[in-house]
């Protein structure tokens, strides 16, 4: 996403779906940063507008100028202009600001309100002609804008036929702006019609949108027989090129500012410096999906889906304040287990000295066989990885495990315990369930569901070490340091050594999100698998303690 | 994503930081439908606010009733009320409309800009207190309209501590909203003295954001020092309760529109039925993301980023016209080598009859054996499977690739190779490659990344039987099929059963990215597992043709 900023001069719609409003909804759920100068308050609805207020045009000017001095803006769009001199203030503050250099200019040169209602004085038609159109990088009239503008103007103005949509575009295009965009959606056209022009015309370029390509014959779906379906198509004219675009057309009622929806989307897509002819496809893609998935809102012609585009992230992003999201947001969803397991009563005992001897030693043999599982785990994980650097982490990992385990079986011997004892133990259901389930994480999923699998384990280590550093430094501490016999477990995993490994998974798993942001449905996997090994931990300590 | 509309009353900003621009893209961002009446035109920036064009009284009341008449609000707020006249219209409509059962009003009592300049006229501030109060959910003064809210109506306004905010919340409280969120982004506030506040009045909950909780220790950051460091506190008063919700103070100029993004925020969580504290949990954290992930717009106290919640879908929904959208992408994204697979000489020339004999030996031979990678691929998937449902459709599978094979050894046989030798046969390296690459996609990722690299296969002989079917039944046709010898082939894959299979496969991937709808860097992974695939099978098929 970039934060491009994207002006618009056009109407309010109180009710939502059109002018500035769905501007800036379109703006908004394409990423761009949107800023509006107002021409005209509207009351309206769905069923029609009950009123117009409109904006002097000295104030329209005060508000572009405003926009203009502070903001750089990658792309404009024009709606509705009230009348003349509102567009001769808008045409005369662009060229006093930008001169030549004036950035993409998608004019929709509104005029009638779908229901009728005048939304443009007929003496500012040959305004915006004259004044706008030599700025426009694009104009966008429907039918009955195209017979407006071409009438005025004493061209050609039957626009029936997707021939005459031909010779129109062309005509208007002799008007000034680089480009014209012809909107179909009043014109009737089959995949015939699309047939004989093109092949009359060999130059012309046909962009099939929500219709089937080549070598789609499994896409088919029984009831599309193209040939007879009515479809939409919008002309795109350059002055050295013309594409159209076809498209099945939507039966709704949901088609309440399609026209500045489209010029918005476009706005949008030029500002990213797309060509006519992508900006134009991504524009009426948007559109067009926006009519076919809305929901119905008010009793007339209700507004489009804007939102089609949007998921909305189950994790935020890390910032300077909140480096952990992800992390936090995972002990915070199962915030009662991980106390229960960090702050374990075998943790607690171990800390105080008090816990039993056997208890220890059935701890250690079984970490010992946990541990297999567990640099199993970093195989499966350097086997499922896609790049020399994740292999090498994942391996790091094991080679760690592994210099671990002699440092264990050292410190076991210490106690009292033989390697030949240690690899002799029966291993107990709370290791089997514990290491199994790791693994099984590992089989069924990708390797961020096998990374969540292995947190619990290397950041609850660390969170005890912390912890039982932190409350052996308070003045009347409950945590017995001096000759206490599992001293060096506690110095182990408060220590540097073990800290950094944490702060590395930290930063391994918080990547992990960021780059492959979780749908729902993930995040709440990744949730189910932390608490599933985060109660695991705990039954791994109950064990110990229980001597199970 | 419900669509939820929300109101907005307020002024419009023209640079898209606050106004009714930041409470249409809050609303967007957070997936709601958003309307709005505009009670001024502003022409402001970053650096200030230039000009202010009220609107006349009656021309509120009229967008007022536009949208009230039409749309079902969920949630209302408002923002510049401008002066006592227009206070006085909404107050009168919204009652008007709504006599008791009014939706949750969020009342942001704006008087006076961050850059100093008069936004609603000390007139007006007792008709806000005694018309709009009664019918607001919830105030959300800052310090300075606590303040001046407070001395209209002789109440103590001292504003300047933790414990001030509590005296001053309640006072608010008092003049008749349901609950006061007293805002504490002027007052300078630490950890110490939320302790002690908390300490001295039992009953205040305190919920810590973006501050590390119990059993965090391995989050915390280094420099985060909680006790030293400058916090916000956000009062919420309720009738029976006080919430104090904590957060760091970032340190930014991006603060344009913070007031009104917040309630708007506040406004689309009530009109989901959220608690009052449950919403201003949201709202704050939504507010404060804004601020710190915002991105530098103009030259002075540039807006928040609005759209931190948002992620771009990587996949359309399905439509009714257009049902298939990721297999089409998927096809559109490596249309040539799709091409050079399902329309392969190989093909052509088994539907001509003229393919030699041995050639489709060969491929007979070769297919059995990829038709054992593929069964043991299904079976992986069922291995990767997390409901009953998914076990039984995969396990379906196998079942049927080994029916399938028996009918493959009978009709070997009918061909003259026994199953001897169909056993017996080495693999060719094109068969190994495709065969072991499946496999390897399911053991690297999840089983969508399996599901994708089983796809080419099923749809692209799907693909094959139909395209054949349809050149067959042309006029002048190149399809030979009366004296084919290869014709059952070209009957199989182009019948009913194989098409029910490439139909049920079509849903299963669509599917999978309705319910976890892939990031951008999934869906270029399963692009890139698809054309792998597909350049896999026609490696398969350019053996079948060499003798490879």
């Amino acid at each position: 996403m970039t934060s491009n900023a994207v002006l618009t001069i056009a109407g309010s719609d109180s009710s939502g779906g059109a002018g500035i409003q769905a501007d800036l909804k379109t703006f908004t759920a394409l990423g761009c940063y949107g800023t509006s100068v107002v021409t005209a308050l509207t009351a309206q609805n769905t069923t029609g507008v009950q009123g117009v207020y409109p904006t002097p045009p000295e104030f329209v000017e005060q508000q572009l100028r405003s926009v203009l001095d502070d903001v750089e803006i990658n792309a404009i769009k024009t709606g509705m202009l009230v009348d003349a001199d509102v567009t001769r203030a808008v045409a005369r503050t662009l060229k006093s600001h930008y001169g030549a250099a004036i950035p993409p200019l998608v004019c929709d040169p509104v005029c009638v309100s779908t229901s009728g209602h005048t939304l443009l004085h007929p003496d500012a038609v040959d305004v915006m002609i004259s004044e706008l159109f030599p700025l426009a990088a694009v104009v966008t009239p429907n039918k009955a804008e195209a017979v407006l503008l071409l009438s005025q103007r004493g061209l050609p103005s039957r626009v029936d036929t997707l021939e005459d949509m031909l010779v129109a575009s062309r005509n208007l295009l002799s008007l000034g702006p680089r480009a014209v965009l012809l909107k179909g959606g009043h014109i009737t056209t089959t995949m015939d019609d699309v047939r004989k022009v093109a092949a009359a015309h060999p130059h012309i370029q046909v962009v099939r949108e929500g219709l089937l390509g080549e070598n789609m014959e499994i896409l088919q779906v029984a009831e599309q027989d193209l040939s007879k379906r009515v479809l939409v198509v919008d002309a795109l004219q350059e002055a050295n090129a013309i594409t159209l675009f076809v498209r099945p057309r939507i039966d709704s009622k949901s088609t309440h500012g399609t026209g500045c929806t489209l010029s918005a989307a476009l706005a949008t897509a030029l500002s990213r410096g797309k060509t006519f002819a992508e900006a134009t496809r991504a524009a009426t893609a948007y559109t067009h999906l926006g009519i076919e998935t809305a929901e119905p809102i008010g009793s007339g012609h209700g507004p489009l889906n804007h939102l089609h585009p949007i998921l909305i992230r189950s994790v935020p992003q890390p910032t300077e304040s909140n480096p952990h999201p992800l992390v936090r947001s995972m002990i915070e969803s199962s915030r009662s287990i991980w106390k229960a397991y960090v702050e374990h009563d075998f943790v607690k005992q171990l800390a105080m000295g008090t816990l039993p001897r056997e208890c220890f030693l059935h701890f250690l043999k079984q970490d010992y066989l946990y541990l297999k599982y567990y640099a199993r785990a970093y195989g499966l994980l350097a086997a499922k990885s896609a790049t020399f650097p994740a292999i090498e982490t994942a391996t790091r990992t094991i080679i760690n495990v592994v210099t671990e385990v002699s440092m264990h079986t050292a410190y076991c011997a210490e106690w009292g315990v033989s390697e030949q004892e240690l690899a002799a133990t029966p291993e107990s259901p709370a290791t089997t369930a514990y290491g199994a389930y790791i693994l099984d994480a590992g089989i069924q999923g990708d390797s961020a569901r096998l990374v969540m699998a292995l947190a619990a384990c290397l950041l609850g280590y660390g969170e005890v070490g912390l912890w039982l550093k932190r409350e052996a430094a308070r003045p009347d501490t409950w945590v017995k340091l001096e000759d206490n016999p599992y001293r060096r477990w506690i110095d182990d995993y408060s220590g540097a050594n073990y800290q950094a490994a944490v702060k590395l998974g930290l930063e391994t798993i918080e990547a992990l999100a960021v780059a492959d942001p979780p749908s729902p449905q993930r995040y709440r996997e990744w949730l189910k698998v932390w608490e599933r090994c985060t109660r695991l931990e705990k039954g791994f300590w109950d064990m110990g303690l229980g001597l199970m």
